[in-house]
């Protein structure tokens, strides 16, 4: 409607990764992230009640051998840069182009489909990393009926309890089927949600604190920092609700009663992250307004103290100045005791002024 | 998007509580809360209509002797860090893993779930402490045919009364089953929401009149600490309703048709509560812009103040400071009434003023 | 979180009205209203198409000659506080304890429950007293298959015209049901809604005017009182469009069609009053907007005010300072037309400022 | 809460419009709107694919004649303030007395009804009267077997275009029965509305452009007018695709499956209307937030510039206040070349604090 | 309410384009759009697996032919303000004229409308023009049983790959049948949306860089102007997702179960726009949040230099006046060390607000 426009011209000017898709035909494979080193590895861990197996596959082609046995065998992929291979292992599964897409678009946001043969799930691992930074990592997982298939495009992940308890034998995952291998891996993910956010409730915490007793100008940026850094944890993590809500009144034969159960304890999980979530992004408004009246609060301080030093200072200075005129004749001038009148005057006048100042509670 | 980071390593590089329960198989027990003293105690109330006996337990064993009786049984479990013994509790009863871990979870959202033996419930007991500060203990409800167990952390709680009634024959109680007793407990939790959203409603009256007749820098904060103290208690009451409705709208065969019409008025009571917390959110709000307006306004009585003050005296100085200047050739410091004429016009330059303002409204 | 407490003990020490309820059973006739006078009144109005009586009960026990009779009779109950003659009067027409707790209880939120021999609804009175303030009264009305009781605390209610028309005969009333004159109440009550919510767009006018033409300070707090009182109206009057539609949706069989037609008449008018009072919040909001953009457009004329006379004068009076050092050698003071070239070049900086002024809009 | 009230009283000590129904039966013909100067007129168009009558009515009972017809009849009826003309009406056409209540309630909010015998609706006519400013008229419209029926306080209406379809048999409207009469009604109202919504949108341009090129203070009063407009239409917008809706998910006999296709269109058409009208809302709030945007960097200006003098001036004239002094002792005054030292050093921290400010881009 | 009225006459007192409509029956041709320069061209794409036939069509009766042929043809119509062309097209392929009406519709929200023998949706297209701006134009397409036909009003569309495809056999399309097509220019069109919500987070990335490192007063109108450019992009994209669903849900026979998966993840897409544009708004709110902090800490910034320096030097400006009077008796004047134990006392106060200053850190 206005004429101007905004002049954001060199910015816009580059290739979007999104134009990757123009064109082409759905079911194409095309890696949307970040991560195109070449990385590709598949390791297998093959367990029944009394046997567990760990692998690492030298050619897609061996992955067959495990697919047809019944114990419950996990593919787990490193890497999704390598379009080529995860379409051949995609064919040997028998997976769908649009699932294989999904797979490596690391723009997809979280969601469960269903297939004759399979399930599909994929969703976002969110984790603190090293630098107990909130790490963003994209994950698929494919469900079939002795097998469950796991995509990541790096080594570092939060399944190394369900690991440890395969090995192990802790627990009751290696009695059952691969769907709770299926549910345990979505567990997993889940459980790190609340890390993620109880480590932002200890930064709104942190920065409550620094608002109430030195807030300074870099407070206002770190708040909307963690604001925004809610809103990008929310984008993940809120549709996996819908998505474990989605398996759980699934009625796919893959997904069994008993596993159910536990699926709705997660689903009471990702309601809670939901809850959570909801509540810091209130409290983080909360917090800024505090900072603002603050803020506001200082900059009255501010002017009543300019105020009360001009009210004060400047009728005196203009008194001072009447008797700083070099007029000839000036009775007051010449009168013994008119300085010390005058100095009375002004002292009488500042009195008046603090107690008036008082009234007003301005100090 | 941006590359500065929020700068909080420090304090977010400590163990989070919830990764206690990282890598765990679902259904370990892992309390998450502060108190853990090693309290572990349990107290049993058995009564019928014309038989009630209390008594404290020294063995876990001794559970099971009441537990097959047709009297109705109320278990009472203090203390919830003791781990090992809510997991043999656990046992005798037969409850499910994902249950206890549910039990001894302070973090856990109120819900209800249903299973075949029993149904279970946990919601927050929020009162008045005895300084009048709301008080915050979680609390988990088991109903089986014949018995409820209740499991919270330290003795103090809002069940008093009914343990009144029990022992004192009062009302219907002893002469009602199970689910009875299970609904009077969630009664009395939310009687007490009641008392506790009456002190919200108290807080925000004084803070009305604070901020009406005696606003100060502290005023803001006070209400934002009683909008977060809102935003918390909301976070443990609000899911109470839907609790309560899933209740009355299960067909689980423990809760009978009597006690949903009392169960109904506990929904209504619910709801009630959730329309009071909305209410008092926004009188909050409301309260905040008046407080902010008012402060707008004190601060623009200031600047008329400084700019009356400045508008008036800054030109007559100006006035004084020509008649200061030490130029030997000035006629009017010659002229006899050059003085008197000059103190004249000054005088004429403030009623003008003067009246200017009144005009303008400033005073 | 923050360690700082709310510092409001004194007002929150002390009993509040909902620990009445503490402790006590279900049912429990409790009155939480101020009203406790001792007030208390049955009055009967009994009729049928050829057939007018209004008596004043002495004793409880009279009303149980008229319940039985074919006749439609409106009891009347005036004053709550008495909950023992309520008990006897709810035993007479064998109602539930937790309706007659509901009864008395004044902080109730409307509602409508359907038991085998009577519906039971509760909803709040709203009207302009003689004072044209909006008051609000407990109201509960008990429909049964010859008979309505209604309870209010005092003698002063909306229900003059429902009078009129049975005694005088007008409209349809006497010769329809029990169901027809329970309609009759609510649509009397809803009717009232009109007015306050009327009254309340006046308000809104009137404090338009205020703020377009001669906003004060007192401006604001009006317009924030008004939106309180849009707050509280609405907790009482928002419930009702419920409570009609479930009478609409429900089956009881002492409900007929016939008398459905009304009340869908009645819920259109309960969804206007909803679409009313959500209107005014919104235009409330909108006359605070204009207020503080009125209010800080103002100060933006102050500040410009103060910053022209400052940006005139101050430079003036410097260059005034300049000559008025005492210095033995400065040779300007000499020169004969030293003061006027001065006053010249004065004058030359005030016209130069002004046009700039000018240009910048300031004035 | 707070003691204090509104004081409000004249305003609202005047009689309501609402309390005109206050007391009456339900189904009381009570006019509620402004119009009352008596108007009331009847006209009759009749018509069939090979006929067409126009006429204007007399007597009321001359509406009969065209009624048991099978030709459809349109009646219009201008004036709503005869109450007794218009029960009359509703007699011979056998209407339910709720229904002519609606019908001369200015206020009800646009609906639908459906009775047994007849389709009633009630909306308003939103057009642009000829000083191109949105006018708001009061329609209600039943739909009988043969007959429709309208019902419009003044003359003016958005009809024209469906009296000249019938008259010169443009369209279809000539084949068709009287539920597409009733139909194309509706759909005229509707048409009008994008007039009116596109008017607002001129509006939001006209007041965009003056926000970013010469906002002045009544630009903010501008906007907020135009918000409250936007709330108004709103008000009777809104509910009308409800309305749509309704007439098509409905069953009514007489509204038959090929109207129901045109229905649609109109309902996609009110969908529409919906969309824009928040839309637009956005859009003004939008606007309301750059006018403050702008007008607080404005202020950001004019406090720069008379920090900007005040810094520079103001230690300057101290400087040359020092030397105005009249000590008997003072060094500096008696050298030769102190004033012009005094002169270079003032021109020397005139120069180091322009640079400071530039720095600081404060100018 | 206010008797005031927005001065906005010259503007609105034109005709509107909604007022083309006004009086027409429902179905007639209106054109909204601005393309009136008579463009009209219609390009005919025929295929199946081993065929594939370009054509020009220069007579519309030409286009018979290919309807009725078993191979897939996909009718490009260019142009849509030929009125009469597009009736004569609507009426070979028998198409209501409703849907004739929404073709030339440009204002027409994106929507899908089943009729017997075809399907009818449109939407616009938004892409990146060279210019790298958002174009927005205006879509339909028709589904038929062995045809497509896509309106669209100039050259240029985002459906090259489309073409690409058959012509070139890339994927699955030469297979398919006519609702592959359908699905592939809806599949086409919301791939774009992706690049151009990667664009708006792009300029949101390059705002926020410009809010937090060099704020000036055009960032601010830059960031309304995004949130502008956001809302229509949503009024256009939002109902997209509408339409996929209806699309999937329909029971449509020319919508197989096949093409149903591809439109599954098309609906995917779609919410996933949608999840993204949520995002941006409130991106958006965040960052013209954070510019208001930042200029309201810079005003902060400037009050305390004008407070600091005013407070510093007005009183010692005072101190100077008081000793430029010009009184006969003023013994300090006379002493022999005055001026320096004045100067001395001046450079004291200087000290003692600085340290005073430093302790408020005021810097
Ligand atoms: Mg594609
Ligand atoms: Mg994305
Ligand atoms: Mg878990
Ligand atoms: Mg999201
Ligand atoms: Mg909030
Ligand atoms: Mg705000
Ligand atoms: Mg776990
Ligand atoms: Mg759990
Ligand atoms: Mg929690
Ligand atoms: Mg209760
Ligand atoms: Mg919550
Ligand atoms: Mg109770
Ligand atoms: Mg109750
Ligand atoms: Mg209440
Ligand atoms: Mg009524
Ligand atoms: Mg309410
Ligand atoms: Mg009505
Ligand atoms: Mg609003
Ligand atoms: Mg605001
Ligand atoms: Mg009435
Ligand atoms: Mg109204
Ligand atoms: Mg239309
Ligand atoms: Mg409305
Ligand atoms: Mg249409
Ligand atoms: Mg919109
Ligand atoms: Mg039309
Ligand atoms: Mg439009
Ligand atoms: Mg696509
Ligand atoms: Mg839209
Ligand atoms: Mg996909
Ligand atoms: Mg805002």
């Amino acid at each position: 409607m206005t004429k101007k426009k905004l002049n954001l011209k060199s910015a816009i000017q580059k290739q979007f990764r999104s134009q990757r898709q123009i064109g082409k035909a759905p079911g194409t494979i095309t890696y949307m992230g970040n991560r195109e080193d070449g990385t590709y590895a598949i390791t297998v861990i093959d367990y029944s009640d009394n046997l567990f197996d760990f692998q690492t596959l030298t050619r897609v082609e061996d992955a067959l051998a495990f697919k047809e046995q019944v114990n419950v065998t996990w593919f787990n992929v490193y890497g999704l840069s390598n379009e080529k291979e995860i379409d051949k292992l995609g064919n040997y599964f028998n997976i769908n182009p649009l699932v294989l897409e999904d797979i490596v678009n690391t723009n997809q946001r979280p969601k469960i489909d269903e297939y004759d043969d399979y399930v599909f799930a994929t969703l976002k691992m969110l984790y603190l990393n090293k630098d107990y930074e909130i790490s963003t990592e994209h994950c698929a997982i494919i469900l079939s009926e002795h097998n469950v298939l796991l995509f990541q495009e790096i080594e570092l992940d939060v399944f190394e309890g369900v690991r440890d308890r395969i090995k192990n034998k802790f627990g009751r995952i290696r009695t059952r089927q691969a769907d709770y291998l299926f549910f345990a891996l979505i567990d997993a993910i889940i459980d790190q949600y609340f890390v993620v956010t109880e480590n932002i409730a200890a930064k709104i915490d942190l920065l409550e604190e620094e608002v109430y007793n030195h807030p300074s100008q870099e407070t206002a940026e770190k708040i909307q920092r963690l604001k925004k850094e809610v809103l990008s944890v929310r984008k993940w993590v809120v549709p996996v609700k819908d998505l474990v809500n989605r398996i759980i009144e699934s009625e796919h034969p893959l997904v069994t009663k008993e596993t159910k159960l536990f699926l709705r304890d997660a689903l009471d999980h990702s309601i809670q992250i939901n809850e959570n979530i909801q509540l810091y992004r209130e409290l983080i408004t909360n917090l800024m307004e505090v900072y603002m009246t603050n803020m506001s609060n200082k900059m009255n301080e501010v002017m009543k103290v300019l105020t009360i030093i001009a009210t004060i200072f400047i009728p005196l200075t203009f008194i001072a100045g009447i008797y700083g005129m070099n007029f000839k004749n000036m009775p007051e001038l010449e009168s013994e005791y008119g300085y010390f009148y005058v100095l009375g005057i002004m002292f009488l006048i500042l009195i008046v002024m603090i107690i008036y100042f008082k009234r007003k509670r301005w100090f």
